[in-house]
């Protein structure tokens, strides 16, 4: 991505191993994410060019010398940050701030949205699939790179769970995937804040129990004549506007927790006196979706979640500028490419 | 309170029994707050003239028609809100949120730096002790009332606990508190920010193995010496001031959680960013510290905890105005007053 509305697709030096702990992996299917669209209309903290792409499963077609666990051919998905696994914050699990780690998509590491991608620390990064390279299954594994690890991210942090409310502020594919992860987490009733309409179809199947299609103010308004007058007590915050998460606390109960995991596009967290006076917690950030992946798995694997089903389209390495755009104008949820 | 630093003792008409949920309670021992010192500095969202004191140990004078549990010459400590201990809230053991509650200190209420108080929801409310009028125990049992609970849910909040770094950002009577709940709670390292030897001295005895006396970043800077580059897994921001939430969230280690107790004055939680990238969880509000009565109470009886400690000056209802300033000069920890 060159500049704003800028999207090209290069021809650049092949990636390969640079690091003995590195694995170059062939990019089969890679996303293009909601965060993608921020560099995208402007708005981002980074400088361009950016190369793009944090999402994707791969096969391992080469190793470095101190690589252990992965083999030529694995099929391999990819969080979107890379991690030692061996630090101490990874072995919390919070692999997002591991001491070795960083962010794909930057012109050190590179994008995903590509034919082939170097990938640091690949056995702390890369989890090694049960499955070939075209299975059905493919797209819900996709999501296990970002979307529904996020997610799952901002449930856990907003303590969705049996005899909790939540609501999930977002349509797009994360606020999705949270509905999944609050359904899947127990939580009793699940209320999706959206506006449109073939996203909230999908959110009723996942689980929303109802759906507000108001803001601010009026969105609080409505969730506290759904829940009594009382507020929920779990939001997932998954938009990154000041807006959302001045809503996220006006929404939450008192003793309540807000989970964010939008991309802050805001300097500070608003409604700060409200949320001291409920004991609201704001928590969240970049999901250690490498951790979660061992929770997430037996459940795609086994069909009982679906997280796939957010892709409603799939491009060539070609069609990315047009998937970004397709995004951008919310005619798609997510985009799939295949390189 | 009539103005900033305008601190009267008036004769005002009896406080008597006005609902039948009410007590009517002889003020036996009170206290000034840190956060009165706001009023008294002008920087307060409430209106003058303010009736001053929201902790107290007092004796049951009378109970209205519907008190169960209460009787004439009951022993009582007196949380800072009051409660009916029977809402969702209540039983959730957020008391501070008491869909029937509201806080001591106000033109409807009155407030407890005074001869005698009314107190509704008497039942839910009050504690009756085991002691008599006297005890000598009384100065550690006062605190019971605000700010033994009120660092105890910083640091609940904020997750100090076995294995785990800890720090307070405040050397008033609440972070004082602060220090001996971190310790409680099984916290191996606990690093007081402070600036005043007195307190610093007491915080010592308290359980701080460290005192940091810088402010902002360099306080940012020599905690992460401290602690090896990582950060603290516990903040307890015991101040309320801006500068104190973003040095709060600078300090802590990714993953970590800052309870903030200090009255907010300011509007928004600043550095949101570098809280979401670390997946810091910003948490508090007004301690429940009703519920926290059941917790504490055993080792303020059998001396585990002696936080009566913070008490270095004693004035009687004559002495409220010059007790002001001491605190406002830091002259004085905490006042305690004996109408």
């Amino acid at each position: 991505m060159h500049a704003a509305r800028d999207v090209r697709i290069e021809t650049v030096p092949d990636a390969g191993i640079k690091e003995a702990t590195d694995a170059l992996i062939r990019v089969t299917r890679a996303c293009i994410c909601g965060s993608d669209l921020w560099p995208y209309n402007g708005q981002d903290f980074r400088g361009y060019p950016l190369p793009m792409g944090h999402e994707a499963i791969g096969v391992v077609e080469a190793v470095g010398s101190e690589v252990r666990t992965l083999k030529k051919g694995d099929v391999v998905v990819m969080p979107f940050a890379f991690s030692d696994g061996t630090c101490a914050f990874c072995h919390e699990g919070l692999h997002t701030s591991c001491r070795q780690g960083g962010f794909f998509g930057s012109l050190d590491v590179g994008g995903a949205q590509a034919e082939a991608l170097r990938v640091p620390q690949a056995d702390g990064t890369l989890f090694a699939l049960p499955v070939g390279e075209d299975d059905a299954l493919m797209p819900s594994l996709l999501t296990l790179s970002d979307v529904m690890g996020t997610g799952h991210h901002a449930a856990v942090v907003a303590k969705a769970g049996p005899g909790r409310t939540a609501a999930v502020i977002g349509d797009g594919a994360v606020g999705l995937c949270g509905v999944i992860a609050a359904k899947r987490l127990g939580a009793e009733r699940i209320i999706l804040l959206g506006r449109h309409a073939d996203r909230i179809a999908l959110a009723r199947e996942f689980g929303a129990t109802d759906v507000v299609s108001e803001r601010g103010d009026e969105a609080v308004e409505r969730v506290m004549d759904i829940t009594g007058g009382m507020g929920v007590h779990s939001v997932l915050e998954c938009v990154g506007t000041d807006q959302a998460v001045a809503t996220a606390v006006g929404l939450a109960r008192p003793g309540g927790a807000v989970g964010r995991v939008g991309v802050p596009h805001y300097d500070t967290i608003p409604s700060s006196l409200p949320a001291f006076f409920k004991n609201v917690t704001v928590g969240g950030g970049p999901a250690p979706v490498r951790a979660y992946i061992n929770d997430l798995l037996p459940d795609v694997m086994e069909g009982r979640i679906e997280p796939g089903r957010v892709f409603d389209r799939a491009v060539d390495l070609s069609g990315v500028p047009e998937g970004y755009r397709a995004m951008n104008d919310r005619d798609a949820i997510k985009v799939m490419v295949r390189p």
